[in-house]
């Protein structure tokens, strides 16, 4: 697997052509919005989420913003990426641009959802419950990453770059959240396959640590596990949630640096 | 989590009702008949397989084996593990034996299959491809395995134990063979999580090493990635391929022994 030198200076990911999923809150909002920072003019922020109106609050802020007003071009798209068309329309959107003079290709993999944490393990006898959970979680990122890396081959001059937004729970088994778990797990493995057959892709697990978002809360209310359940109300209470901000700052330090092992499994905590 | 004393003179697994899921061939059949010899009389054997015809060439062998004669019961459900009818019919077929006076009640999460391993990561563009292969080989060993539990909760004198047939895959990347290795790292983790969950329950993934069935032929002859065809063909011609036999003594010593700690990924290579 490719790792390449650090290159200490590097202050942007220049010219790029950005997919984000789940863009339209939380830790995906951010990322959208400090990204687009380091991004040179004339670079392409795809945006993929389920809410049109928060997407195009979002693409307005952007165009309102200084990367905006220097010629970041946003582009939003309304889709259920738990569906082939939803897939589809994201990798359509990404093809009207062109993919030349770019000098980077980034997917962000960050839509997810949390899944019912509210039940243990035994009560999962509905196979499409879990069918379903699969498919959103882990079939739509392969799909999306597998359409996109077709969409865009390798050329010269072109970094792609394929981030997974990963959990402490691809890796450490939490009570009653099986299904999270499951799906972080085979997320994490299926990137690691894709690092080992594709040397030229660089491919990042990041796991960006207890955030204070919506999901959050709702890991924090519905947790059936008590044990959990108080770890998550002890991290509040204590103010030790990270900001969505603090936590993509680390992810981005990680894209520009860029020294990581292709494949590797980074977390908040350990950067 | 709970372990166990080691019963180094424990000679069998006493009265049980064990169900072995794709039981038809390979090493579940080789499951079915060894496991037979170490369940004493009036025990009950439930093989589940797509394939009639040789659940029930299975079923005639033990029947007319010293286990038969001496009261096994056993019990062939033709069924597709990949509906929740199957995972249903499975259910059905165990509910009909009395748990009473049994002393273990014990699943082999067996059934899997390979998935294309043709082909890299980047050609899994269709969701629903992934979505079927997930759902044979994930969803549905949940949906079992929590049935089943439920099935038969907690009760006094009766050792409910939980059987994951693993791999390395489920460890470790291999090169075009992403459907399989996020599969089994996705039953790995969804175990591992009912183990914490469970400390009554015993939960064990084992993984059987190279063995020499039908599904290491597909692999020698369609794997993508040359370096790992080359494996196999090298394990075939060195005669390292192991028989389903030798696996099989191994995973019915820790059965026996019952020492390992509940949620562990043993490999036969490591026993």
């Amino acid at each position: 697997m490719q790792t390449s030198c650090v290159a200490p200076d590097k202050k942007d990911l220049g010219r790029a052509l950005c997919i984000v999923t789940g863009a339209s809150k939380g830790f995906g909002r951010t990322i959208a919005k400090e990204i687009s920072l380091l991004l040179k003019p004339r670079s392409v922020l795809v945006l993929a989420a389920r809410s049109c109106e928060k997407l195009q609050e979002l693409k307005a802020d952007l165009d309102s913003s200084g990367a905006g007003r220097e010629g970041l071009v946003t582009c939003c798209v309304v889709a259920d990426l738990a569906t082939n068309e939803g897939v589809g329309s994201v990798i359509s959107a990404a093809k009207e641009f062109s993919i030349k003079d770019m000098d980077n290709l980034i997917l962000i993999n960050n839509a997810a959802s949390l899944g019912d944490v509210s039940r243990y393990t035994q009560s999962f006898t509905n196979m499409a419950e879990v069918d379903s959970y699969l498919s959103f979680n882990v079939s739509s990122a392969l799909s999306l990453t597998a359409s996109l890396l077709q969409a865009f081959p390798q050329q010269q001059g072109l970094r792609r770059c394929i981030v997974n937004v990963s959990s402490l729970c691809a890796l450490k088994p939490f009570p009653s959240w099986v299904l999270y778990c499951t799906g972080k797990a085979a997320r994490e493995m299926m990137f690691r396959v894709l690092a080992e057959e594709e040397p030229d892709i660089r491919v990042l697990s990041y796991s960006p640590g207890p955030m204070d978002t919506d999901m959050q809360i709702v890991a924090r209310d519905t947790t059936a596990d008590l044990t959990v359940k108080k770890s998550f109300v002890s991290l509040l209470n204590q103010g030790q949630l990270i900001t969505c901000e603090a936590s993509c700052a680390k992810l981005l330090k990680v894209l520009l640096e860029d020294s990581y092992l292709s494949g590797a499994h980074l977390d908040f905590y350990e950067l």
